[in-house]
């Protein structure tokens, strides 16, 4: 045991530190075991009617069958790369555990996904059934279902970083570079491949139902309902908490990488202890999740225990600080900053807790950006009445003008970092901004829980308005779906603002990996990373580029689906006794129409992101990739909480009419508030989120390919320069074949030419 | 003479060099005088019957009422910049130059505008009248009306870039500065107030008559006709003509700064003898456009006139380069490159053809992405058919992925620059990138005359609909407009790119300046802008934002007019004797709305871009702003694009449906694409367009503001931080402000929520 765990006999590791890694392993296996509590805790309730039961099962086995079927797909290119990442590392006992690592970090990253996804199946019925006798019930088994997927993805993610590094100790780095690359990837297809799924869904029944048909969502009559019903679980939860879960393990990677740099393995351990501490916030503040029959405050309830939960957070990150940070040999630190106790180095602790109010403020931002009552959403509504182009226009500037604040606030916790490590190593503000991405991801469980809690609450209502229940059932779960509307909403600010942090934190071990592959200082990195250098410029356009062909890549997939699903609904409209009722619609052939879909458009997207670092790198040198990398940075997440949030503006613009304003349902402005949501759908569910893991595989893969990039610019690889060859003709057959239609389009586009 | 021109007597600069200045100004004055040649023969020509001639008056009142107001409002601005300016230069008698450089700099802009525009709505009644009897001859007097227009431009700036030079010799750079920076404000409020007018009546005009009554569009009973008319003039004409001298302006200051500083006075007199090239080279080229009474092909005469032009310039500039660029002390130089001759430096001349290059590269992308009958207008054509929502998402991924090309075709322009001086200081580069820009704008002429021929063309259009013209004319001028349609598109293309190219050029001038400012070498400098830079990558977010940021705030304004247009129409319309066709509504007063409209919504804008760089200089230093000036190239050369490109392909595939397909006028695919011409039209006419002098401003801004910048980091000074506390403060108020509904449309808003 101790042979293979390294640190464990390290003799520079004091007992009172291992025995506090020794703590964080616990706790990771606490958080799993508190999952596998819920679990069973949510599987042990009610199912309701017959009725409900057979809705459910229709929409776990359309879930699974697209997952089983992705994974099925991915497999083997999962088990290509763990081959190939045997290569790049040096040293053998490297190479093994760095594929080793990126097999567990992609399996701990499905596993997550498949998990999560199966339990808010599970779970949404057992809210459906709750929702019949008890309001209270029915918030707790949802937001629980949550909980389950919230808890794993912090078990999983400490544990996967703890056990690397107690193994490999100083050398961990090269390992936890496979671990996140591994979660990353996945998260990628999970993103791609579910948002693609859901949206194609959820747009295809929307404009036939809604806007053609003008029958409600969930309408049994409609083919793609259970489709779209699918499509919340696949996108939504298996592939938010996916990503979620890869923030979280890069920016722990990202902090033990810097943080070993500047602050030896003080710098290590404490983001461990911090993880751990937010761990545990998280079970105490779910726990707390609760409200009364009465009261019905679901939103009021959530708070609170997110309140908690940073209360918890702050006060551990203080005190783990305060007894643990200490460097005598370093001689009396800066003053009041360390609280003016000698050999005290509170510094880290500020980082964290930047991050932490980083991620209250972006909540509060998507809140203001998307929530029903607030001016920008009013403003997307009240222009639903001068028509559909009025009301895009409107939700456009509301998205253009959210993304400007959040980059703000993301500038402002980087300044922040700043401030604090100013006049040192550029190392150590690195290693500040990694430790903000750690505070914003501490209460990782509660934002999953929010998360979830909405596709689970989304597909109860689904279930409840097509297993017809009574009126003060539908209520509750009507209640509860635009509660999880909103809490969605919020924590797709944090998913993208970490994926930022994180990818700004792997940018920055970019630059001291440059320093180590070249045998040179960071000083002498820092010019030839210069914006004055005209190849660190192109590299810089470039990069800015890709996020806009990808989010066209991803928005075009969506779109041939979509056009897909809308001309086999309208067919099966066609069949008078779908139209009445009286005939069960085929739901099986618009899931499996989406599950092909989904899969065959996955592969563009997924290559470019993984082959054009490559390609810059080589092509243009390991500068013009340094310049690349932030423009996908900025690009990225500019164009991602626009997306996003400009999504969640339609989306809740159509709610707020449909509430009875400026005529309700059925009305003018709901038709234009109907194509507001429709076309919000795929940018802020599928090219906006999509964003996330992109912009992190991109620069994970940066750093992989650097040594080979770095070794080519000295002695050219015929091999390398192949790659490049054959990735270039792969990403043009890709930008070529993404602009033809599929031949279901075009067989579809013959007919209607021919009746027109 | 010889005492105020200090060049003409510098004994540095040859006979020969004298005498080619001269003949550069008197090339400068020939184009001024073709376009009074122009001007004249345009004037002589028919205006066809009273009733024409009153719609003709209607619009060219409605325009220069606009201009005027518009001027007013900006004069006592351009007045106190003016007396500022003054006091930003040292020696005095530089002072008196640059501030009088900015004055002639914006004069010019403003004579260009107005002219321009003056002579659009001049021609298009001619155009009309000339549609009864002859197609051929209505195409040479709408391009002709254009040609006048871009002779001034080439004229006038050229004339102020030479005079310039010849009076301040070496100093002239600092003179220059004043003169770009006087076009680049000038061209940045023409089109924002232009770019807000126009679309304001287009958008109110074809929601209530296409979308809503259903009239064709000029349809005399739209009380919003002659405003959309006015609109095409101040927003196409004068303000893409204003926005093009600019780019011509800042191209040649760029060229000249940096040639200095390259190669010497060769270095600057060279870009002279270029543009002098190009001046003629258009004038050639433009009067070869002409066509047959039978071919009626007048793209292709379009198209055959611009070749000649690009022809002429090649031979030219590889003439004048290979007798004039020879450094025979520089001693034996690289050899293919130079053709092998000794002393012989072809460099300059290999990336003005770059610059060519360019500019017909984007030609030919524009077209693709924005012609009716290519793949992605087709794509989004197919979408109109299930939807408003498809029509949208299609067209969205259209836009995103034309700017990923626009933005590598000019990565590649500057890895050209890049590929000839490899190896060499990177001022040189600089200079390669500058001389590419001037190269792309060498065939002004030509692309102003094929801008300003589709408002001209148009308006023709219009008045043929309203004078009811018979069924012949009305065909020739349908096939105008719709050729003026992609000309306009095409252009379009190329003022973004040239912007961007002259932004990257000021952009390292920017850099040359610190080391200028500081004392240190240009070495020093690299590495202070390096992107490992924590205070460079936070300028850059910020400065990435700012495009979006711009944008919503220049879409907001659209939308807040659009809505009172659209009231006023429709209240206009419930007039009965109006809908019926037997009174005239009251034009007057849509114009005075979109006229006051646009000048209130201008303040915002306008102030955000010469503010934002000097807060985010001072409070976080020159680097930042440095990464602050790459953030906004970036994030605004791919914004623009996407805007721009997905305005043309909405545009085009509502013409595409309007021509027969998908069901011709009147379907619901027809209604669709309405929608996303809606839509597309704020980006593509205001928002888009206006981000080309917003980069060149912010640019120009940090230029003129870096010395104060650099000082006050050495001794603060309380003058300039005052600036930065109002300049936060009134940013804060624009932006509160922006989101503020005007009185008018808070009036309407309680209007309908009291019907309701």
């Amino acid at each position: 045991m101790a042979d293979l765990f390294t640190i464990m006999s390290d003799p520079s590791f004091t007992i009172w530190e291992r025995a506090a890694l020794s703590a964080v392993l616990v706790v990771a296996v606490l958080g799993l075991a508190y999952a596998g509590f819920l679990a069973g805790e949510v599987l042990r309730k009610d199912q309701g009617t017959e009725d409900m039961r057979r809705i459910s099962r229709a929409i776990r086995l359309g879930a699974n069958a697209y997952l089983s079927r992705q994974f099925r797909a991915i497999a083997l290119l999962i088990l290509l790369i763990t081959g190939l990442l045997y290569f790049t590392a040096g040293a053998q006992h490297i190479a093994i555990g760095r594929a080793c690592a990126f097999l567990m970090g992609s399996l701990f990253s499905a596993t997550v996904g498949l998990i999560g996804m199966n339990m808010a199946v599970q779970g949404n019925v057992r809210v459906a059934a709750a929702s019949r006798t008890s309001f209270a019930e029915a918030l707790k088994i949802a937001y629980r279902t949550g909980t389950i997927t919230g808890m794993l993805t912090d078990g999983l993610g400490l544990l996967g970083g703890t056990l690397i590094f107690l193994v490999y100790g100083e050398q961990a780095y090269e390992v936890l570079l496979g671990f996140g690359f591994g979660g990353t990837l996945l998260a990628l297809f999970m993103r791609v491949g579910g948002g693609i799924y859901t949206k194609a869904a959820d747009v295809g029944a929307d404009l036939v139902g809604k806007l053609e048909q003008n029958i409600p969502e969930d309408d049994p009559r409609n083919a793609a309902t259970i489709a779209d019903n699918v499509g919340d679980n696949v996108g939504d939860c298996a592939g938010m908490a996916a990503d979620i879960f890869e923030s979280y393990e890069v920016t722990i990677v990202a902090a033990m990488i810097l943080g070993w740099a500047s602050f030896g393995h003080k710098g290590v351990i404490f983001p461990l202890l911090v993880r751990a501490i937010g761990v545990l916030s998280s079970i105490v503040g779910t726990y707390l999740v609760r409200t009364s029959e009465e009261a019905r405050a679901a939103m009021k309830a959530i708070h609170l225990g997110y309140a908690v939960s940073a209360l918890v957070s702050v006060v551990g990150f203080c005190l783990v600080g305060f007894y643990y940070l200490r460097f005598p040999e370093a001689g009396p630190l800066a003053g009041w900053i360390n609280l003016g106790v000698e050999g005290l180095d509170m510094r880290p602790v500020w980082t964290t807790l930047i991050g932490i109010a980083l991620a209250v403020s972006i909540n509060f931002l998507t809140d203001y950006f998307t929530a029903p009552e607030k001016p920008p959403v009013q403003f997307v509504a009240r222009a639903t009445q001068t028509g559909h182009a009025t009301t895009i226009i409107n939700g456009l500037a509301v998205g253009l003008e959210s993304s400007v604040w959040a980059v703000l606030l993301i500038a402002l916790a980087i300044f922040g970092s700043w401030l604090i490590y100013q006049g040192t190593n550029p190392t150590y503000i690195a290693y500040g901004v990694a430790m903000c991405g750690i505070g914003m991801l501490t209460l990782t469980g509660n934002n999953i829980s929010m998360d979830v809690f909405g596709p689970v609450a989304d597909n109860a209502n689904g279930i409840g308005e097509m297993a017809h229940l009574d009126q003060k059932a539908r209520q509750t779960l009507a209640d509860l779906d635009a509660c999880g509307n909103t809490t969605k909403a919020i924590t797709k600010g944090i998913a993208i603002g970490s994926a930022v942090i994180a990818a700004v934190s792997l940018f920055n071990a970019y630059i001291t990996d440059i320093a180590k592959f070249t045998g040179k200082t960071y000083e002498d990195i820092v010019p030839l990373l210069s914006i004055s250098e005209p190849l660190v410029f192109i590299g810089f356009l470039i990069g800015g580029a890709i996020p806009f062909l990808f989010s066209s890549l991803t928005i075009r997939a969506v779109g041939r689906a979509a056009f897909l699903i809308v001309q086999e609904v309208r067919a099966q409209f066609k069949d008078r006794a779908i139209w009445e009722g009286t005939k069960t619609p085929d739901y099986a052939r618009v899931v499996s129409i989406c599950t092909a879909e989904a899969q065959r458009e996955l592969i563009g997207p997924g290559l470019l992101a993984v082959l054009a670092p490559i390609i810059v790198g080589v092509l243009l040198h390991k500068e013009a990739l340094g310049g690349f990398l932030a423009g996908i940075i900025l690009a990225g997440q500019l164009v991602a909480v626009f997306m996003a949030n400009a999504g969640g503006a339609w989306d809740n613009a159509k709610k707020f009419i449909e509430d009875g304003h400026y005529g309700g349902k059925g009305s003018e402005a709901h038709k234009a508030s109907i194509t507001g949501d429709t076309v919000g759908d795929p940018l802020k569910d599928t090219a906006g989120p999509a964003l996330n893991p992109l912009i992190k595989v991109m620069n994970l893969v940066a750093l992989l390919a650097l040594p080979f990039i770095v070794r080519n610019e000295r002695q050219p690889s015929l091999l390398l320069w192949l790659v490049v060859l054959v990735g270039l003709v792969v990403l043009g057959i890709i930008i070529y074949k993404s602009k033809q239609e599929s031949p279901e389009v075009l067989k579809w586009q013959a007919e209607i030419d021919k009746a027109n």
